[in-house]
């Protein structure tokens, strides 16, 4: 927790801010071993960072002096990240080093080789993708809450959602075995589709290329779905 | 397990190979769904990859027919990577991914910010060390084992063993604030230096920096250990 990411709701009109949750006053407490006088970095959802001296700190609540919250928050990457759900422990991860390097727009996607099982996980319950969007938020100093989108069945994803997305977006199509090896330091708008372990089938990998992505490869070597995501961003922007 | 990775030992005169670890045949059983006549890839430790044909299965024992296994694993990356020894469940997984991405040595160093308290920790025992990095080759189909170090002393590391791992390799020290971005694309035989949570302390960045390395970083988003190891092999590889 580089930052202590606050709900506007949580700035009263005096300028106090008030932290509540036992996840954040647990870190304050055992990881920062947070004194009041001391300056930490703050930042609220979708807004200015800044930072904020400790008044005081108790088992139940963290109080703040805010200045002003008016440093931008880093540039985010300039992709719209699309990922066959992965298995629920990987998504977790995934989605805090995702949100982590700058990712803002995330579609889960089902394919031919998601199990089913997957989509009735906890872990895609709205407050859960939150907490592990909000960590890597946190983790990287960042503000800006990603959107994740889920795209439940494939054809209709194909028809009716991905022309959308690749107007005005490059398509790259992360798939073992495609011609051109993953391309480095682009700054151009893309659209990065992932498969899932085992991979995207041959008609998937067929409909997309089709659709106008073009199929990008990390080499000979197979990847779990989270390394691959973070190699494939770090390459890429 | 996209390999199944075999010790010398486990093949017979009569060319037969025989797996009776719990976890490789439980994979076998309930990943692979595997059955007599299939084939799959098999490696032998630091040897060649080919294919093998299932002979049986049970739940004590898998035995495969073996081909020759003469196809070469797939490049090693040209790395050293020195890491400032992380909590045991980070380090776990950072030995499974760098192992996939193509690291062969790795030197786990103590610095200031690292808690005396996880050099005690059972990952560290060579058996589960070793454990981390066969996850790794089993996910790359790569059979050449990572030879890993500890280094538990930083002046020691500093003064007795940095000149010689600095002969023929270019030192980069990734590190929030230094003052160039990570180079893209090198395949200079490099030695990587990445801090523990929290990062180095400024000594340790002037000695390193004094004995010839050149800091590096990735942007002005802090990333775990786990996501920033990934992301610099990507794109400096």
């Amino acid at each position: 927790m580089n930052l202590i990411l606050l709900d506007p709701d949580d700035i009263a009109a005096d300028g106090h801010a008030r932290v509540r949750d036992p996840r954040r006053l647990r870190h304050l407490h055992e990881v920062h071993r947070a004194a009041p006088g001391d300056e930490l970095t703050l930042g609220v959802e979708n807004g200015g960072l800044g930072r904020g001296r400790l008044l005081h700190l108790s088992s139940d609540e963290a109080c703040f002096v805010v200045e002003q919250l008016d440093q931008p928050p880093p540039a985010p990457l300039p992709v719209h990240l699309v990922l066959a759900l992965p298995r629920p422990r990987m998504l977790a991860r995934t989605l805090e080093h995702v949100t982590a390097l700058g990712v803002k727009h995330i579609t889960l996607l089902h394919t031919r080789r998601v199990e089913k099982s997957y989509w009735q996980s906890p872990e895609l319950a709205p407050e859960r993708v939150r907490e592990h969007l909000i960590l890597g938020l946190e983790q990287a100093r960042d503000t800006r809450l990603p959107e994740v989108t889920l795209a439940t069945r494939f054809r209709p994803f194909l028809e009716d959602s991905l022309p959308d997305l690749l107007k005005g977006r490059r398509g790259l199509l992360a798939h073992p075995g495609m011609a051109t090896p993953c391309p480095r330091g682009i700054d151009t708008p893309s659209l990065l589709l992932v498969g899932p372990e085992g991979g995207f089938i041959p008609y998937e990998v067929e409909r997309l290329l089709e659709a106008g992505c073009e199929g990008i490869h990390l080499g000979e070597r197979i990847l779990r779905v989270e390394t691959a995501v973070t190699a494939l961003l770090a390459r890429l922007f």
